[in-house]
């Protein structure tokens, strides 16, 4: 997907909303449990009542790995679900050598036909190129992230710069805005700004809204651009809205209201 | 596994070698294609061949998850096939928030039953403690990477140390050594002294001999200490050492070859 495609989707939809699909097994409804594949089936219904609200889903990989064959199953087929107008992510933080990365990219973007893929740029630059040669698809880099962790050696000072800030200065040569994004949590509203003036244009992927507290008026007045470039997740507080039979209902109330929120934010760019 | 289980086993047989499956089926010889799954049989003979040799054996999780359903198929049987007394790593690199490390850790150690995962440790501490409260498993950190993009991100410098450092000095107390190990690449023989002050008792995964070009005898006179403390990997110099039908006989030529350069590193501990 081109960056110009998904402004486009962005500005038809009013929103910036990306679900993630954490679709933890123990959590979905119990009568989805008699389906076959009851993690997609939720997936399934959790996709056709939220897509007229968001651009994007996010599947976190490790909720599929841990169940293992059949996870990898429901991965496939949630990502074959998915419209071709929707960005898909592969929220997987993959990061090793040259020679393995270009297998890992194989993995999200051939075998899985992901958009874009998280990755942790922890060992530099040869573990981000290969997924870089692929038209049309993106390399989303954890900079500045939401959890407390983020504490430990992002936010290190080395020289001028905190690590994360060494990770956007750096790493944005290595590619460009048509095929990099940033993670950056929504715990942190308060270092957009900064962030903003080191990458002024590139999309942020903003997950920690909802269950993680952060908030979306703040961190969408520092990080929304004139071309939006902005995607922000929410996963658990849309996705398990309700446990009942309601479900989808449920995340498509929530999905509309940040949907909502988001377009009155919008409402001097668009 | 116990860390002295594991001591014992390279006293048994005088070997700190991991074999790396980095098992690409682009690479195994021809002949195998004709097997249901080309990928286990030859890991299958791969690990009889070497037994003798290694006392430890490391899964590289995109080579498997890049075949999509059968690759993660033959990870499995290959896990499975490893006999007890190895250390089964499986070098997956993963990384995330708490509510989905613990997925992760789910995935690594108990689905898929290693006895050890590397982790990416870009995101903190919260990260990696859902893996340490699984006991006789192992967390293995990237510290100092083999590759030159080590250089970006992980060498710079951040007060009185190096993010490397900082990672080390930090992490080693989020756990013990009993089930913290940390990745050193081999092509940096010259900074293990200054990391074994830092962690004088840590094991360290060393990787990078062989086709990335490091030298065991350097790196093990940094490396060892009075309990060993040591694992060194060599991947494709073994597993792909001859791409015939003798590709098994080849691999434990080269394995005991290593096997024999480690016993006379060793011989004044053991």
């Amino acid at each position: 997907m081109k960056r110009a495609e998904l402004i486009e989707q962005i500005k038809i939809k009013k929103s910036y909303l990306c679900v993630g699909l954490d679709s933890d097994i123990s959590k979905i409804p119990m009568h989805l449990h008699k389906e076959k594949d009851p993690v997609f089936e939720f997936n399934k219904q959790i996709i056709d009542a939220t897509l007229p609200y968001a651009v994007s889903y996010k599947v976190n990989t490790a909720f599929y790995e841990s169940n293992g064959l059949a996870g990898w199953e429901s991965m496939q087929k949630t990502l074959a679900y998915l419209p071709k107008e929707v960005l898909s992510i592969a929220d997987a933080k993959r990061g090793d050598i040259g020679n393995t990365a270009a297998h890992y990219a194989k993995t999200f973007f051939e075998t899985l036909p992901f958009d874009a893929i998280t990755l942790a740029p922890y060992m530099g630059k040869d573990t981000i190129e290969p997924f870089l040669k692929y038209e049309n698809k993106w390399s989303i880099l954890l900079a500045l992230t939401s959890n407390p962790g983020a504490e430990n050696f992002e936010m290190l000072a080395t020289g001028g710069h905190k690590v994360y800030e060494e990770v956007l200065i750096q790493s944005s040569a290595w590619g460009s805005i048509e095929n990099m994004m940033y993670v950056v949590g929504a715990t942190r509203p308060e270092y957009i700004q900064g962030i903003r003036k080191l990458i002024p244009n590139h999309f942020l992927l903003v997950p920690g809204i909802g269950a993680q507290g952060g908030d979306l008026k703040e961190l969408s007045k520092a990080g929304l651009t004139a071309d939006i470039s902005l995607l922000v997740n929410a996963s658990r507080s849309i996705i398990f809205a309700d446990g009942s039979e309601n479900f989808a209902h449920a995340a498509a109330l929530e999905a509309k209201k940040v949907q909502m929120e988001m377009e009155a934010l919008m409402k001097d760019i668009l």
